[in-house]
């Protein structure tokens, strides 16, 4: 016998399921997964090394479970790059935002409770509620990806959600939320019943506007997710983190797994977190060649959501084949971008200018090969 | 307004409750978490800097999401240790075992689902059975904490879960499972129904016995859960592991969030692979340590469960304020051991022997004394 998943008492709606995750491909230039391009400067990674090496002389320790130190210099970060006072009290941290927001999920969603989206956005949130038990609901964007405010009001009130998600800058599409949609959604939501309403900022360092961490200020129900995966350049290290009233924390507190963050990821966010400003430079560089991007994908022919984060959606693909056959024969010529599923678009990281120019060239031939 | 945690909607079940965590108390000898005692040596402390400098310097980039290098000497350590031979397939490693617990939950538990454990034991398993929405069924022990076999085959077809946990070494109480034991508990379960039972050996490289790896022929129900908390020493890296059948790993794949563990974690944790004979010999002192402290506690006139972890249990606290005054008066003494709530008994890890003859002159005193 050599039994495969479905021979398992997984549950049902786990059978046929496959495991998240982009096509990991050995491409010359990969702008697939929304990385910072930037390697940690040399600096930062003997402090990393520095700090972590303290760290393994205590390793037979438990870490410290509340994270105090971190949490602390994550509020001053928000702090100073918002101008929005946040204490150590209203901020959580955890192994990756794709934790933070388990935890939120199964402290405010699971069995018997709903999560609400605007798809098509991070697919995660999806993924996360039916793996904490909360239903989900896929609520509704227009064809240009913006948030038809009536038509999510509606979508609200029929559905009476427990938690709402608003992804702004949105993944994979690029465009802001603007305040006060965000502001009407959460209201509406209230007017429904309590309802936690998660910000999700993971790229907002890359936005043309303002952190809407501000909106906290006397609404216990809203929560800012965060994460030092892109504007940090570190998604190999899996910090993301929250800011919300002191009460959602100590909530969260009584979900998240003990001592669930390491001594060696403590130790190495807190490195980064004092080269704040050398890596907020190489997010400035990253704006401009998204903002070059957005330009050129244009001038070559092809359609482009407005972007604030560091990637940019692009079509359309209606040919044969679709978005999947442009997607396959930019990858002919060494570039790796993502395929999320929507018909018609592609999605591209901004990389390096050298692997921008590649994923240019790429472009402007398929445009030429299409229109020929 | 400021509102608390009992004003957000939080789930019902959560109201009321308090985070999971020992107290952490700054006394000189702290032996309330089963900590291993010795620092890592300088040497791992070294190599762990050298590891993950070198993984820094590809932060910007996400983890192996798959963890293979880690996964494969995993697995070696396994094989070398129980002469098991297991493979990368077969093994699969989380932020600690308690998120290796929760996602087995989340695909094999979770709503409508129920797991099952033999209290006393390790208190987690229920909390991560509540934080998935997983049923919780406390089965028996008898009065000495060894398992009836009997009671148990009753409890399993009375409750009919669809997980199992067994504990073995146990803790909070020391005792391992025989094997013949947990295999006719597998039998037993599976006559039921398909169940998943997870054999949780967190302690096992302290146990007088040995690995029931081996159990996993023929078993695609059966999981092995361990840890490098312990036995290696590394509380602070939050790195946990399981073995079973590669159709389980395949199955937990569908729940783990992508990337979960990061760059650092996987570097620290092949540092400190590298260094298993060292690490497996600091395991040797401790449980001679344990044996001593078991010696002794039964020399002072204690009653004491049979260890085969780095802890022991202790007692029998009958008197006014019973185990909870008792613990005071250890700590009184500048020696902090655990209140499990388990009426009667305490819990001391084994320390060095400095630390360990602090605590048996505290116990001897607070013997004194209650005679007196």
């Amino acid at each position: 016998m050599n039994p495969g998943i479905d021979d398992l008492p997984v549950r049902d709606e786990l059978r046929g399921k496959s495991p998240y995750g982009a096509p990991q491909l050995d491409v010359p230039v990969r702008l697939n997964t929304n990385e910072n391009p930037y390697p940690l400067p040399d600096a930062l990674v003997d402090r990393i090394a520095e700090r972590v090496r303290e760290a393994a002389k205590h390793l037979n320790r438990y870490p410290d479970r509340d994270a105090v130190e971190l949490r602390t210099r994550l509020a001053a970060y928000l702090t100073d790059t918002t101008g929005y006072a946040v204490s150590r009290a209203g901020v959580w941290a955890a192994n990756g935002s794709n934790e933070v927001l388990q935890q939120l999920l199964q402290t405010f969603g699971g069995p018997g409770r709903t999560a609400l989206g605007f798809e098509p956005s991070y697919s995660m949130h999806a993924l996360i509620a039916r793996g904490t038990g909360t239903g989900w609901i896929s609520g509704p964007r227009r064809p240009d990806f913006t948030i038809d405010l009536r038509a999510a009001e509606d979508a609200l009130a029929e559905h009476r959600p427990d938690v709402v998600f608003i992804t702004t800058p949105n993944n994979p599409t690029g465009n802001a939320v603007p305040r006060e949609t965000v502001l009407a959604l959460h209201d509406a939501a209230q007017a429904v019943k309590p309802t936690m309403v998660v910000v999700d900022e993971a790229y907002v360092e890359f936005s043309h506007g303002d952190s809407l961490l501000p909106l906290l200020e006397g609404r216990p129900h809203l929560v800012v997710s965060r994460t030092m995966s892109k504007a940090f350049g570190a998604a190999g290290l899996r910090l993301g983190y929250l800011a919300a009233h002191p009460a959602v924390v100590d909530a969260v507190q009584l979900v998240r797994l003990p001592y669930h963050l390491s001594a060696v990821t403590q130790a190495t966010a807190l490195a980064a977190l004092e080269h704040t400003d050398t890596l907020l430079g190489y997010v400035e560089q990253l704006k401009s060649e998204r903002d070059r991007l957005v330009a050129e994908l244009r001038a070559t022919g092809y359609e482009v959501v407005e972007s604030d984060a560091n990637f940019v959606q692009f079509g359309r693909f209606e040919g044969p084949g679709g978005s999947h056959a442009a997607w396959q024969r930019i990858l002919d010529r060494g570039v790796l971008v993502r395929d999320n599923g929507i018909p018609g678009w592609l999605r591209v990281s901004a990389g390096t200018p050298e692997e921008n120019d590649a994923f240019l060239d790429a472009a402007r031939e398929l445009k030429k090969e299409q229109s020929a």
